[in-house]
């Protein structure tokens, strides 16, 4: 099936209010296990924490109806061991979120509930972004609809929830064939749950099992955390349903899905310990740092550097590569990375500087490469260079595992604006220069495909090659 | 028009769901004073504190679009300085809420508000409970409206979320003739606010004016906080807007509207110092006491003693009534309201318990009577009489000033269930005896209708005739 | 025993510092009951909230040796029901305080306790005021003592902590010959409780029984709240121990204590519910009223309007004597003692107006009385006047149920500088005219002294007499 | 000066109130720059924030006299924006403390300070643990002193308190030749500041340069942080007074002193990025890493494997001398280390692995090394190797970079009792076969030595070598 280019969806519009985020998901179905089903989530959803750490929340369906529990902050801030222990229920929800700050508001943390007197509610998780949310939230805004988030969540709940009485995969199918764009998503009800995919696959879930027990996550990470086991990824497109008599899965489509997950989950999204298509993400990236090596322009290098912690796979590529030692000359403070002084930009660049502390002693006189996985504001990779050549280093040559990131991603992961973004009018040489780094160096696009073992055709690039896949293989639009 | 008696609300077939609630409501429009908006609105929801403490909220426009702030929790906890001085707007909707435990979720405090990227949002907060609730509910799940609340002031925001584009006002007008049962409300868009209240009056909802500002609260002692001045009461089935222009009348209906304001306002509700149609309320009670000082059965009583402190008015009237002097003596401490230790029956009696204390050297072998405004459990008139009788009180006389609380309410008043409520089912003399009282009077319903001034055709009164009012003048039903 | 009229106590030379508080003690010993300690010495705590509302705490010994929970706030706030569910321990030391803005500091709140790892701590609540603390706290600085309170508590628990070895009572019996002033203390090591008093009585501090164990309570009301029987107070001077034995009493002056019970108890501060010297406080404040009646210079006066809450008892008496009726007639909004808009005198103004609010109706063109117990800086009842006459009350006559307040207490209760005494330099006239009334009546010193029933000399009266009882009758100075 | 083993010091016959702590401590004196002293002491407090995570503190003094705040949590918990903001003072002192759970109490977190109201109070935190407290706590008592807290810094407070009056420099003086043990404090009151240093020196004390203010702080990696320049060590006994005329010197010793610096703080305790005695930790620990790589038993070894995050340094050593890729094969959750579940030890072994994550495609069929810093009780490590085992690692080999840790410290480490030290009573050999691993290989001590560079004389090696320095060079016990 033919990849389009397609111009920027229909909502941004109004960018303000742009819904996009990146989230995890993880959702357990009829467990009933030692422990109970809510401890099993919390765990889970600790393990995806560093896909959102604005909100976190768990549906359930109790004998008082679908309930949701949820709260702005960390998971361990919003569950408290004794909320656990109340929740009495065999099938969870799960959500972390992250979003920008416009949005940040409670009334958009997931998952969302429609509650319903007599006939249940239902509840739903997504990671992702839809692009056709202006036509669709207009269409429903003209048959009277109402409502209360200002997420794109609420428009897939909107239609789940008036299909439902055709059975919860049928009313998944259906709003599929409505909604464009980028989901991974669990619904449920109070018979059963179902995971579903777009059929471009932008998103990961995973699929496990834990004794009786059917587990959707957003990365197989937290099926090892919780001790599942991985069975399989739910595939683009596909309807998957968890009820009592195990799992069922609808396909959408009558040919091959038209994969395109995500580059960026690989570069820098996901948890190094987490596979995707086959492939552990850390062995990638710890691959492009290998690739890497040759293409940087100077010798004599003394040694390779870690920009902590989101540089160390591919450090430990190129280092090894290269024959270099790999230095952890830059020290990161764990617990600056809470500290409440981060408003403006001039605050944010403090924040990072008290946050990094490089050991002069060991890069005094010395040339010396640092890797991170990707450039997105420069900030980090400026002040770090800075310190380094305020320690003495002699040189500081700056290796990024990844192309430059020039365009905007519609389907799931906040960016900033294009005018923030550092690699998108600049060549590497007048990087370099703006960062007060002797060279920069890019992964090409070829080496991330040969590290992820994937043609460019089954990965979505958008935002370093500007090529974004069909919106949607099911409305044909 | 003529009054009749109709059955059960069409909701209620789902008892533990059901969205009864009382409420204040307080809203200004268009403020520019010294202080800001928001510590008016605060000031005029500590006003009205009484009339619900479960949860606060504030709704108001600025340029980010309709907002909310609103949490569980009374007025002064849900709002801080900072958070007050945060809010840039002249037009801000309050409300305090309380309901039944079921229902008592952050999702149904109020104001509730609906989003609108492209066309503004509107934000809504009611004090009653609408009827007919079950059919609209169905109607709109019909057409695929969801619900994230289980209140029904989410069907009044979404009709006139529906029809806002013909104009606030429109919108109203047409929602109430869709609407039964009791409602006096605020609604509010980017442009304009709108109060209404439903054409039997149940609630009541009085206009006033500071400086340029209008002000609609839900008893006048609110608009005395703020010192603002009272206009008049918004009157029954009328819908009135402020805007730029400043006030502007809609009545909904060709003839009279037909009053029939709730009598427990008077009873219990609202604040002493409020006034509704003319008659001060602590007044109304005052000479509810002393009508009742005729219908005692016993003579050569030694002193009055208010249950404290919701007898205190009509324990002024019937001391006075039968030249008897008045007694401080049982003592309410005011911290202990707020002890955690209330859920079982046991628990609420121990609570009773250790809040009440009476004074020993002065009952001790007197005849006292124990004035009290109502009677609904009977958990308190009975330890108080068990505290007297320990002190030595010879002889223990109960009077409440009003009749017996027999009928559930439909109109917005949280009422136990019937099998609950102490007057139903016993006649005054073996409710003294169940009580531990050596009499129980109540006030006639004609001693009621006196003090009020009005006729019993003006008022609801069904808690205790049994006589519901019609449901709706304009749906003709 | 005469009395002495003494100059201001050393310690305030150093004003800001003064550690002048008024305080609530509740202590149980031996408690073997249903409930556990903690959840009665809670409920002790609550009755007496109004004592002090700035901190709270509890001292027990449990197998870790002496333990405290103590922090800012009111008794609810401090300890929820899992703390005190944790508390395993049958003898608790209780205490509520309030101090003045400068040392209100977490290390001052009560009880304190004094650690020693291997022979077990003690702790120690007290309420009242020493006036020596400063020759004896430069005494101990000589000697080495540090010390990590402003209070002069922490001076009473090094003696009692030094001379701990010869036994707890023979310990408070040395103390008590070195230290000066008010005091009314409990106080407990891992063996027995004592509970101890001042030779004149300042503060006081009653004996009750629960079942087997022993209580200690600031006032009687709060043994009536836990159900507890009242025994006697501790006499002053007297040193009462509580042991495995039952309680043993030590007198520590060969004659008759030289009782002064502080006149303030009865007149504003203790519970109107408590016994103090076989006297009811609402009965004596009663009586105050009826014997103010006769003082008032106007007649034809319409009604009596108690100042809620503190005027209420007083109020009674008088409209009795008066044969006028008793008129509700200033709402008092029991939420906005809670509102935070409070720092400065302005603001306070701004609070009391917004808490307060008469009824127009009943008092336009009318002549009112109020009545409060007693006149401190007078911004209450400036504010009530005034927002009397502005609701059209055609005269407003303040009575005050207690002779005018003209001088500062060193013996527990902190008073406002002198400057800002609303009584100090004006007589009733000019402060009448300040006030905005019409006229302003005083109870007479023999009116308090007929209510009481006690002669002046069994009473401390300095704060209106200027004649403070002598400081110790045990040190001879 | 001759090293002496000595006994357990006298402290610890009462071991489950031992005050043993690991700390950090930061002060500025006379700071003027743009930011307040606050925020630079905050910044300070988050780089060691490491060094203790149970409390956190601030002593300065302001026009009030001396103040302290201080609270249970992590330094951004403990401190909010506005509470900084309003700290106005030029030199503060700050702390965070770490303890076992026995002492975990608000009252000994540091800050301590000493009150006085017409002489000023001193203000005090110290890192490390002195040996004879229980022979000056006894004689303390003796004197009649009162203890608040459990913590032997109280014991230095007090008598710092009491020869204050000869200058802040003297009363250290005087003070250190009572006390032994270890020791790196700070000590203000409202004139100067003073630091000072054990005679042996075990605790770390850094002499910082910011503008014209003087710092005080555990580690280097403090000065960094804050952007102050490194100015030297305080030396062991040396005492140094930040005074208005700058820094000032008393060295208490006539002779060299006797440094026997800890061993453990290069180990495992102080940042990678600080600097000891000239000698960066990581560094040492990287080279230990290398010098171990020669004892490892075995050879046709696959890959290195840090245990997340302590064992990098070491395991960048082994990984470089033997050639062997190093590779991040197991992830660590870095929200899981805020789990709450963690009471028992079964409970403690559950958080370890759900913390841990091992890449189970990187090390199925692999033969690996995994580094880890030190082994204390051997959890980690007998999970991370059941872990790998269970992901089909074919050999698991441990390599610990220090010696076997069998020896209490006494002077300020937390250390489990004997019983539970993992390599106490086996040799290699029984325990990997208890730890499930193939070999487990240690640092010899001289690896250690010759990496950081000094001979065994200068250090305390006490942990592993049971060899204890002298406790008091200056009391000469």
């Amino acid at each position: 099936m033919a990849k389009r280019t397609v111009s920027k969806p229909d909502w941004t519009a109004n960018p303000g209010e742009r819904p996009q985020e990146k989230c995890g998901v993880f959702a357990v179905h009829n467990y009933t296990g030692p422990d109970n089903a809510a401890v099993v989530t919390y765990h889970g959803l600790l393990a995806l924490q560093h896909r959102g750490q604005e909100s976190a929340g768990m549906a359930f369906c109790d004998q008082k109806g679908m309930q949701v529990i949820k709260n702005m902050g960390l998971v361990d801030q919003v569950f408290s061991r004794r909320e656990l222990d109340a929740i009495i229920a065999p099938s969870i929800i799960g959500h972390v979120r992250y979003s920008t700050t416009g949005s940040s508001i409670l009334a958009n943390a997931q998952p969302l509930i429609a509650r319903s007197y007599n006939q249940g509610g239902i509840a739903l998780a997504h990671n992702g972004n839809l692009t056709n949310t202006r036509r669709l939230y207009n269409k429903l805004l003209d048959e009277g609809q109402i409502f209360h988030t200002t997420s794109d969540t609420e428009i897939m709940l909107t239609y789940l929830f008036r299909y439902r009485r055709s059975g919860l995969a049928a009313a998944v199918n259906k709003t599929m064939r409505l909604i464009e764009g980028a989901y991974a998503a669990v619904v449920m009800d109070d018979h059963q749950m179902v995971a579903f995919r777009d059929p471009n696959g932008f998103r990961p879930l995973a699929i496990g099992r834990l004794g009786q027990a059917s587990v959707f996550a957003s990365e197989t990470a937290a099926l090892d955390t919780v001790g599942a086991d991985f069975v399989r990824e739910v595939e683009p497109g596909e309807i998957v349903t968890a009820g009592p008599e195990g799992l069922n899965s609808l396909k959408t489509m009558p040919n091959e899905p038209c994969q395109s997950i995500c580059i960026f989950e690989y570069v820098y999204f996901a948890r190094p310990d987490s596979i995707l298509k086959n492939r552990n993400v850390h062995a990638v990236r710890k691959m492009v740092g290998s690739l890497l090596a040759r293409r940087i322009p100077v010798t004599a290098l003394d040694m390779v550097i870690p920009s902590p912690d989101s540089g160390v796979s591919a450090a430990m590529g190129l280092a090894e590569s290269l024959n270099l030692p790999l230095e952890w000359a830059v020290h990161r403070n764990p617990y600056l990375g809470r500290t409440f002084i981060e408003p403006t930009q001039s605050e944010r660049e403090e924040a990072v500087r008290l946050k990094f502390n490089p050991i002069r002693n060991l890069v005094n006189n010395k040339k010396v490469v640092v890797v991170d996985d990707s450039l997105v504001r420069g900030t980090t990779s400026r002040i770090i260079t800075s310190l380094l050549k305020t320690c003495g280093a002699a040189e500081v040559h700056l290796c990024i595992a990844s192309p430059p990131f020039i365009n905007p991603c519609y389907y799931g992961i906040d960016i900033p604006v294009a005018a923030e973004l550092a690699a998108m009018n600049d060549n590497a040489d007048r990087l370099a220069e703006s960062i007060g780094a002797d060279s920069v160096t890019f992964a090409e696009p070829a080496d991330l495909y040969r590290a992820v073992g994937m043609d460019q055709s089954k990965l979505c690039t958008a935002c370093f090659s500007g090529s974004y896949p069909a919106l949607n293989l099911l409305t044909g639009k």
